[in-house]
């Protein structure tokens, strides 16, 4: 789904330190005191502070809500350099003949993982009745057993870092480090981030009420948020961990019980992340069937979709199955927040400073999960100066990354395998294509045969540069590990390069005036901007979600919280004019049936004119009309 | 759409005034001051307060965006007892032989207004690229652009309510008290409501960003609110005037352009409309092309709802309408906000105090637009001591309620026609099937053919009580003047009953303890509820939409303005950090290519306990062992 650049900022390179602040460390050497020392200090003190004035979550530190322990058996096939049979001659999700069943392998060695059965239409039904039987009780509990609920998972993912990210590789392909930012960071921050939050979001809105000056001041307008019920999530493969968790831990929040449509691809994991979550429910007393796992094939999907007891679907992926399950969801009417892949722009102005270290920030951002990230950069824009330097270094760097099974072998390696080897075609045609048109191929551009791993679905990392909007490879999307170069002639040529796309999910803009670059976001037709960053809108728990082919609707922060509610509006006399005995009443000369056709008109003419004429004058001669009965 | 019931308090009838504050009105009698005088004293004066203190809209009292004044002539057809030509044997708006023209005409009088050209894909394409031009500009617009020009069209329809009631009621049949509350009112409302909050809801929002220690001092997080593009709105033919001013207002107000698919019903009283708010934007030299109507018959209307350049689409219309669009709009990935029926209830429990008031609230809830009113009163479930009660009081009001054109007639009317002859045999079968399961039918129930306007749509009103859930008329939408009685047996049974059906828009429920009241909204399963009051969520600006088969998404109030934007998720470093020079930078245990995988891991493991440990001591190690490069 995503991935993170991780935010360093040089705190703990001391060299950076002085270069920030002389005057502090000249004051440093002469009490003799370390930099170390300094941050063990001031680190606790500052973090108290923030969480105490910036998160404002007196909640996240109550001794009542503190995390449970759970514990759950780790799979053999996680251990480093795990002995499971290879699957010859090609490894594939499909048995022949038989389409109840789904065959989960490791895309990084072609090892088998285990063959599982699909979920019939029948076991859909009783997934979803015994949900919504779980969920009815689950809707009145209160925000302190959520917050408790998801602060043992943290806890627990916290504290199983690695087994998880083993998990996540073992059936992705993709490295530990992919898995630590892309699936674990992400979502820790999301536990965190709603045990902090989620229940000032969700607590009832006031409103401000009518602007009617007499309904404005008798009514009350709120809006309350309740759950829809049994949710569901149709997820992609590439994030097997963090796409699965997000709309779990959403739903379980906002008191829905969610059933999570696992991609094909990822079986194996899903089952034991889902074994996960009902661990941690049954640890708490909560009914397991709140969260549950439903795998098929797409024919069966289409049952799932336009299921009626589904109020709700998030679909992650990508374009074609958009607008099936789409269309299929229109038959029940249940609403859909669609997010789809995108063609995001990673945009360098000439006034950057540090091109060496946004260089690193590219190569991240391109080949993080091997190009498989819905916000993946797809296309590096830069301005004319800047263009050849990062040429000169992105060919330098480029060919030294270095392509395997991370989690076995023990050498060091850059790049995970990809989920299958069914678009390699795809990118040779699109990297022909380019080149064919004018572009230059600098690296890679073709399946990569492991020494070790022949059945592995390995991509060599790919640098095109001199791309222009005439070729594929800049206007269909990626979703692999191919780093396009594309030179703009002017700031204004690189934004419609930017939006010459028919995506728009996220798109990152590098300079040095911020005046500047805060205009050029404004004009960016995505969904989301990370100025002089990569990605960071996705980790800041902002409403997520693109424009055009991108998809539509937001999950993430307040926004994904609050789609899963349904937002109930709800009016009620003031309790002042309670206290007083004042209630609604339909005035005599409207009354049924009317006595006086004329005043009755005259009557809401005066009305209207009361309530919505800006003149005072206007006003009182209103009232006197309507003490008259409309007169 | 909708209808309101006037909130009136009955402030301006001494008697009441006095049994409110007996005390205050001896002190009135010593001092010899009228009621009225006192009333013309305080009432500008509480206003002034109101506007300065409660709606908080300075602006609306700028200069700069005082209202501009415009004029549009009046259509003859509008004027009292027009004599146009009666169409025989029987009105359609189709024309024999010729799809692409449709007929207007009146539905109490069957008087020809005209016949139209359908609107052709040509034309489509035309209006939707000639609105996309002029959006371009208008996104850029000031809100104080916005205000003014939602100021000239409420001054407009404030001066205009006569006409524009008139035109509404030539068109759709209804009457003249039907359009000031149902039409004008809320339109007005819906105007006043954005000048006074419009730019507080679209200005962008700041947000607590990540809870990660690091980014979260790092960084700060804000959503945007940019337009859409071109919008579109489908809307039905029960309210012309207001359901095709809500869109276009909340459109315009947020920078998008809009194009109106009108009913076949009504096209000839939405071009008026239509034409108003272009006069209104030329008179303001703003581009009169952000407006544009479309109107044609289903064939065509699929080639506007899966135009690639509509960007949103609200639609207002039937369930199975709905499929239909929504199916469509999945084939360009559309957000819709989809807005249908509703089967509401009126609960009035035992501990009410004034039943005759509220039999008087369900007159106008019922028979408002002679019942095709999505929010109209659907079912009346009252609690046994007070069913009989109403029932004798309804008995005796329901058959006083006279039928006929109101702006033609010089009597009083009280219900006008209906759209069209066309549901009949679907009333007179739903009335069947309940008489023949037990329901008594106590007066209308047939088609009423009127006197002088032999070709007009009249049916009865019409009271059936006793009525209960094995009846079709308990289940099914009836949208038209039937009231129907069901008696609950407990609270509970009543919020049962509520509850059955595959509907739920909105409910109102009726009662003396505020806090039981309270705690039954939250048991409705509904999008809306209006407590001891009637359809006052509408005016209230709050989010409107249903769920279940109602529909789903919300206009109205701020979800409404919000969700014709799109919000865009930005991301920068804070100013303070900036000033440092403070940049984000992959730091180097993790920069491609890995040095030490090892260490790799080791960084990003303590980064997530940095970033997320709840133990301050576990926070210390994990920087120590950051600052050491994950070793």
């Amino acid at each position: 789904m995503m991935s993170i650049l991780v935010h360093f900022v040089h705190l703990f390179q001391k060299d950076e330190m002085i270069a920030i602040d002389l005057e502090f460390h000249q004051w440093q050497l002469q009490y003799q005191i370390s930099t170390t020392f300094l941050l063990l200090v001031i680190t606790p003190t500052l973090y108290y502070l923030y969480c105490k004035y910036v998160t404002s979550s007196p909640n996240a530190y109550n001794k009542l809500e503190s995390p449970v322990n759970f514990t759950i058996s780790i799979p053999e096939e996680a251990r480093p350099n795990w002995k499971g049979k290879r699957l010859y001659p090609k490894p594939s999700v499909a048995i022949e003949n038989d389409d109840t069943k789904i065959r989960s392998y490791c895309p990084a060695t072609g090892q088998n993982l285990g063959v599982f059965n699909a979920t019939s239409r029948t076991e859909m039904d009783e997934m979803i009745a015994n949900a919504a039987k779980a969920q009815e009780k689950w809707s009145k509990s209160s925000f302190s057993i959520r917050r408790k609920l998801l602060k043992s998972l943290a806890k627990f993912i916290l504290e199983n870092q690695e087994n998880i990210a083993r998990i996540a590789c073992r059936d992705s392909g993709k490295t530990k480090l992919d898995a630590s930012m892309g699936e674990i960071m992400v979502t820790l921050e999301k536990l965190n981030w709603i045990v902090a939050h989620g229940e000032k979001v969700l607590k009832p809105s006031q409103r401000p009420g009518p602007s009617n000056f007499l309904l404005g001041l008798l009514k009350n307008a709120e809006v309350r948020y309740e759950p829809m019920g049994v949710v569901s999530s149709i997820i992609s493969w590439n994030y097997p961990f963090h796409n699965l968790m997000g709309p779990v831990i959403a739903a379980l929040f906002t008191g829905n019980a969610i059933i999570v449509k696992c991609s094909e691809n990822v079986v194996w994991s899903s089952k034991w992340f889902i074994e996960m979550c009902r661990t941690a429910l049954r640890s708490l007393d909560i009914d397991q069937d709140l969260i549950q796992l439903c795998c098929c094939f797409p024919k069966d999907a289409d049952y799932f979709t336009s299921h009626p007891g589904i109020r709700h679907i998030t679909f992650i992926g990508s374009k074609p199955i958009a607008h099936h399950v789409v269309t299929n969801a229109a038959k029940e009417l249940t609403p859909c927040v669609v997010e789809l892949g995108g063609k995001d722009a990673f945009i360098v102005l000439d006034d950057v400073e540090d091109i060496d270290a946004i260089s690193s920030i590219i190569l991240r951002g391109t080949f993080q999960s091997a190009g498989q990230n819905c916000i993946g950069i797809e296309r590096v824009i830069c301005m004319p100066r800047t263009y050849d330097k990062m040429v000169t270094l992105l060919t330098e760097r480029v060919p030294q990354l270095r392509v395997g099974s991370d989690i076995d072998q023990l050498d060091e390696i850059d790049m995970g395998a990809m989920i299958s080897d069914n678009r390699f075609k795809y990118f040779e045609d699109l990297i022909q294509d380019a080149v064919k048109k004018g572009a230059k191929l600098v690296c890679g551009g073709k399946p990569y045969q492991h020494p070790n791993y022949p059945q592995g679905h390995f991509f060599e990392p790919t640098l095109l540069i001199d791309v222009d909007p005439s070729m594929d490879v800049f206007n269909q999307e990626v979703f692999g590990p191919i780093l396009t170069m594309i030179k703009a002639e002017s700031i204004n040529n690189a934004i419609e390069l930017a939006n010459a796309s028919e995506y728009g999910l996220g798109n990152s803009i590098f300079g040095s005036n911020y005046k500047q670059l805060n205009q050029l976001a404004n004009e960016l037709k995505s969904g989301n901007v990370a100025i002089n960053d990569f990605a960071t809108y996705y980790v800041a728990q902002l409403p997520f979600g693109g424009v055009k082919k991108s998809g539509y609707g937001k999950f993430g922060g307040e926004e994904g919280l609050l789609g899963l509610c349904n937002a109930k509006s709800v009016v009620m006399d003031k309790p002042f004019f309670r206290m007083l005995g004042v209630a609604t009443s339909i005035p005599k000369p409207i009354d049924y049936p009317i006595k006086d056709d004329k005043k009755a008109w005259g009557f809401v003419r005066s009305l209207n004119i009361a309530g919505y004429d800006g003149r005072i004058w206007a006003k009182v001669k209103a009232f006197k009309s309507l003490a008259k009965g409309g007169a």
